[in-house]
């Protein structure tokens, strides 16, 4: 029977990992698909214009026109977001916080998720420097947590029961870190890629099943974009050929025999290296503006009315459609389209060259870059074996530069993968059209898609600093393992240059927030400390038989999430027994462990199954004994997870008022056996079980048993626990 | 200067990690090169001996010619072997049992690295059917516990103080799998399927920073044998262009008119199934077999002389021979060899087929298989346009399964993972033709070479139960991301149908072994037991003053590794003080608790560190008072890592006999904050805490303080909660 049941629960959780995946697959396909009619509108109507103004000289009309689109756009994109403001951004620090244990309110939400998806439509098809992963991402993992909860507001009503295995934070966890491998998968056609990222920015605790499921999860979303995929721009359905939304095409070279040469070789190595290390630099330089921008936004913009961050967004776009329309009609430069055609890929890549204000057989290299999606535009970098001029690179990597770090962390669903591909593919292409024309370096010719990809590598690297994650996500997306060392050198690199000067744009933004993150590790020196320095000594606690009113005083004067229950040791005898006279202790009035108290600790008892208690009247008289009681089932207990009721929900109960002589006996709800550690344990011990177990709080109890304090996740944040070595160091 | 110091073991981790790689990188190169150097010379004197012969009907000769050799070559093996028994095999179970955190003797000693390395070049140039990635693998693994330990028995002599660092059995633990994910990727070229071998057979615990350097590991072996391939077979120093030493060749397909066709859809899908569920079968009926055998083996053979078990292999290898040759001339059938070379990867396919016994244009294609190297054999199923007879599959798959059943674990070195894709590879084809040519199943001209791949998959993973670490490794190893659905697909089925029957044949191995495995999680219904049911309440304590006598039989009479130390509660006082009459107690008897004693605990002391502390003669006379003893510093503690002494190795000290008022202090040795848990935790709970901890034991402390019992790794293993839970069913 047991068995059978556990059967049934693991099929269940493959069915919903298998439907998670494909809902994140599909709602990539969605939004893919809309940005591209949306992009396809926009440019055709202004081109349009543009063909039409050459003629006549009004040229002021299309760049109105492009105004129009972006400037519309972009209002749709900031309104969604004003209506759910957790849907700005790319989504990746709120998912990070939440695998790190930390629940940031409506981050999981549908509403969330329809503003996201929604908004990201919008803000990429305004034209504006964003991506729409770090959104499918955002996506993934909301479907992740809402799937299997059939519990959710929106779903209430199909509560089935058997769903209640999913209603522990720990599951809920498992499925969102699968769902957002799913968006990543789907994002970048990158499965492998997919799991490694919530690894990364996850999980602490290896599991092998888990990471099998994940796995399924990111291949199911991979493979059924991709059977929806070739079935509507292929037409053959049942074939799987078209990998992912990015698609980087394939990395071909040839040289001037038109036999295939070697993409790079040792040699380049040296100059990977040097530009790793440079764009860790550009990426460090690009987290301080932001920082600073968003510091200033926090400052001016945001405590202002919701129309001024509107307003801001507004700005953004107009800046984007000037440079944009500017950019290509004042400074692109007109260069040869090349007419060999050696490889099937570049037929494409010509496709989607823009020739305007050039002789035919010319195009425009400016225009190329910024009147194409940026997919489009990375792919052009990549594999366009025509020339890009130096000055026009300089010049859009400077400008691309500025705008992307103003409008990352401003009111639109933004992502931060494709900008910074772009920018850093327009450096590696720079890199290498100086190597070649100015330096003259000439090494088995050189092949500039791979130094415009490394440049690429090398900027994103530098700005959101993921390892092992980030290079398996490039070499899945471009298709070609042999760029496995090179990506890895440069990545290594640009983390490392860029870790010199501050941390990733994520960390950042996180650390903005003032989000408790846990990192991987203790800091450095902490093994000077034991749990008793980090702990907090000032605790709330409860007795095993506590008056309602001291339970609602308590509940209403601080927001711990988690209390101690304790006893007090009677010193008479040799064991101890928790006796019915600690009721007496009931009305408990000081909140702080009075110095010579000797409580020892019984067990640990969570504010929402007080909240609970209490709302379900689950108490006795005084007078009549604890007997008196009633049970409540765990069932009960936990049927409005997630979303547990809070003390002032409760507030109006009359009972609650007139509760005198009312207690509650806890001890049937209480966990008698939470983890512990010693007042002398090294913190580094107690990090790491902190980190590996995903506690939320830590009784510090001494060997004799007494309850000496608790740990929270803010007692073990890099910043709480270098200010005690400071202030050790001080004094 | 803390954070100077911090960087300087970071650097030299980073150093030795790179090191790690490249020599695991050129002992797999040099694996290679010398079996296919053996291989060539084998098969170049029988096959000019069988040229010979087939006209002058002295086929007698070769026959005799390939026995010489094979016997030849497999008595060198063997003996290596019985040198260092713990050569023997593939490898893997013992790297898994001592990333699970046993310790198994010998494995990561240099001999055993000389043994297996040398051994594996004879045991497959002998021509068994074994393969050379499992002892690669294990080489890895070696050298990931020597390089970092200059202080292994070899490298005594250099000595050096900063490599200190390393001392700790974690450290050398992530050396070690950083070593084995090396092994994996330069076998395979499957440098992300390294890592996620080494986390899946290994860590419990995910950091990203050991991840992030297992990666550098890997690459560092997958490029550095890519270099010297390169160089060595193309004379293209400085290129990177042979990913890895198992290269499965292009999979390209073409149907009639020359077009590259789908490598697969969505049709032949569910065939892939099927044949994913029929592998996992052959999969569990394979380890069952081989259970049998080595059953078997263990009571007849390797009790008996160790010629014996020389002369198995000995049998072993004529009877293959005999197979290869008998096969070859008698049961192969003559193919058409294709004319229309389609690809380039066709041309060099046609230079391995054998063509004995055939008229010219056509091929045996028995001896094609059996007159080749496995990994070229595997190739021929995979991309060979010509046709294998039904017939001659069918006898191939069904004898080489029953050889490499008996193979596997005699004594020899002996990977698993290529003779199980060879004999998978040879179902698939099977499959592949029984529906074309009998069947009539028709899906667009379906592509044989897939159907290999999966039946190899398939059967591999039956085998062998891996789940992400499998997929990623064939991926990467056939460079077709495109084929990541249907090998998860199939690998899932595999392990699942597998997984009704039995287990994986490495834990079947590790079992038969008696090693104390921990599996991922608790087995099922232990959420009812708690850890005083599970822990072993017979516990040999110390107290923190010891006579010498008594420690000297205390470790004398059991094997214990670490041992808790205790105070006594005084009842009489509120707080507890470890006071100097515990000394009264130190001619400790009894040696397990008595009912009534109320023992606290105090802290945990190592074995290593009281034979240590007997041998440095850290104690003192009773009457000269414990502030006598001399004290010893961490560096004199821990010099001797790894290989610190046994008691019996001190046992000669003549102070040792007649110290009956000898007494020593271990106070300021003891671990005074180890994990511990309260008797009433759930089983389950406590296996977390265990694993993800990387426990060795971990005691059991009531509410109050009081030592209750000690939980090790054999209190936690499958076989042991069992058999609690039956004995409660039963009670």
């Amino acid at each position: 029977h047991d068995r059978q049941s556990a059967r049934k629960v693991e099929f269940i959780q493959w069915t919903v990992t298998l439907l998670v995946g494909i809902f994140t697959g599909l709602v990539a396909l969605f939004i893919d698909y809309v940005v591209k009619l949306l992009t396809k509108w926009k440019y055709n109507s202004v081109e349009s214009s543009i063909y039409k103004c050459m003629d006549d000289g009004c040229l002021v009309v299309s760049f109105l026109w492009l105004l129009l689109f972006n400037v519309g756009f972009c209002i749709i994109a900031s309104s969604l977001v004003i209506i759910e403001p957790v849907a700005a951004g790319s989504g990746i620090p709120e998912i990070k916080c939440y695998l790190n244990g930390v629940k940031i309110p409506n981050v999981g939400r549908l509403r969330t998720l329809v503003s996201k998806a929604i908004g990201v439509l919008f803000s990429v098809a305004g034209g504006l420097f964003v991506g729409k992963e770090g959104p499918m991402i955002h996506s993934g993992a909301i479907i992740g947590a809402g799937v299997p909860q059939f519990q959710s507001i929106a779903f209430k009503r199909v509560n089935i029961n058997s769903y209640s295995y999913f209603r522990t934070d720990r599951d809920k966890r498992d499925f969102v870190s699968g769902g957002a491998a799913a968006g990543v998968a789907a994002a970048f056609g990158a499965p492998i890629g997919g799991v490694l990222f919530s690894l990364e920015e996850g999980c602490s605790f290896w599991n092998q099943k888990l990471t099998w499921r994940t796995f399924f999860c990111s291949m199911a979303a991979t493979y059924s974009l991709n059977f929806f995929l070739s079935g509507i721009d292929g037409n053959d359905w049942g074939f799987f050929y078209l990998p992912g939304l990015i698609n980087f095409g394939v990395f071909k070279c040839s040289n001037d025999t038109g036999i295939g040469c070697r993409l790079w070789n040792i040699l380049d190595l040296a100059v990977f290296i040097v530009m790793g290390f440079i764009g860790g630099i550009m990426g460090a330089l690009f987290n301080h503006l932001n920082k600073l921008i968003t510091k200033y936004r926090m400052k001016h913009v945001q405590k202002k009315h919701k129309v001024v961050r509107v307003l801001e967004a507004v700005l953004i776009s107009a800046c984007t459609a000037l440079f944009a329309f500017g950019g290509s009609m004042l400074l692109g430069e007109c260069k040869a389209i090349p007419t060999v055609i050696i490889n099937a890929t570049n037929e494409t890549t010509q496709d989607f060259v823009r020739t305007y204000f050039c002789e035919d057989g010319y195009y425009n290299d400016m225009a190329t870059l910024l009147f194409n999606s940026q997919e489009e535009a990375i792919k052009q970098l990549f594999h366009q074996e025509g020339k890009f001029s130096i000055r026009s690179l300089a010049l859009f990597v400077i400008f691309f530069y500025l705008l992307a770090c103003w409008t990352y962390g401003s009111s639109v669903p933004s992502g931060l993968f494709v900008p910074c591909l772009l920018c850093g593919a327009a450096y590696g292409r720079l890199v290498a059209t100086v190597l070649v024309d100015v330096l003259g370096y000439e090494n088995h010719s050189i092949y500039s898609g791979t130094f415009a990809l490394i440049g690429a590598a090398s900027f994103l690297g530098g700005v959101v600093r993921m390892t092992i994650s980030l290079t398996v996500i490039l070499i899945e997306s471009t298709n070609e393992i042999s760029y496995g060392l090179p990506l890895m050198l440069v990545l290594m690199v640009a983390k490392w240059s860029g870790d010199l000067f501050n941390e990733g744009l994520y960390d950042i933004h996180i650390h903005l927030k003032g989000v408790p993150l846990l990192e991987w590790e203790a800091p450095e020196k902490t093994e000077k400390l034991v749990a008793s320095d980090a702990m907090n000594k000032k605790v709330v606690i409860f007795y095993p038989a506590t008056r309602v009113s001291s339970i609602v005083k308590i509940l209403k004067t601080n927001a711990h999430n988690a209390f101690p229950v304790v006893t007090v040791r009677k010193q008479s005898q040799g064991s101890e027994e928790f006796g019915d006279e600690l009721e007496l202790y009931a009305s408990l009035e000081e909140e702080t462990i009075p110095k010579n108290a000797h409580w020892n600790l019984t067990g640990m008892i969570m504010r929402y199954q007080l909240v609970t208690l209490l709302k379900k009247r689950i108490w006795y008289r005084e007078e009549d004994g604890r007997s008196t009681q009633r049970k409540l089932s765990y069932e009960e207990m936990t049927e409005e997870y997630p979303r547990y009721p809070d003390i002032y929900d409760i507030n109006q109960d009359p009972h609650l008022l007139i509760s005198d002589n009312m207690v509650v006996d806890l001890t049937p709800y209480i966990n008698p056996c939470p983890y512990t550690v010693y007042p002398n344990t090294p913190v580094p011990q107690v990090f790491n079980l902190f980190r590996s177990m995903g506690l939320r709080h830590l009784p510090v109890v001494s060997h004799a048993g007494q309850l000496m304090g608790m740990i929270t996740r803010h007692n073990l944040t890099h910043e709480y626990l270098e200010h005690i070595l400071q202030e050790r160091a001080s004094s």
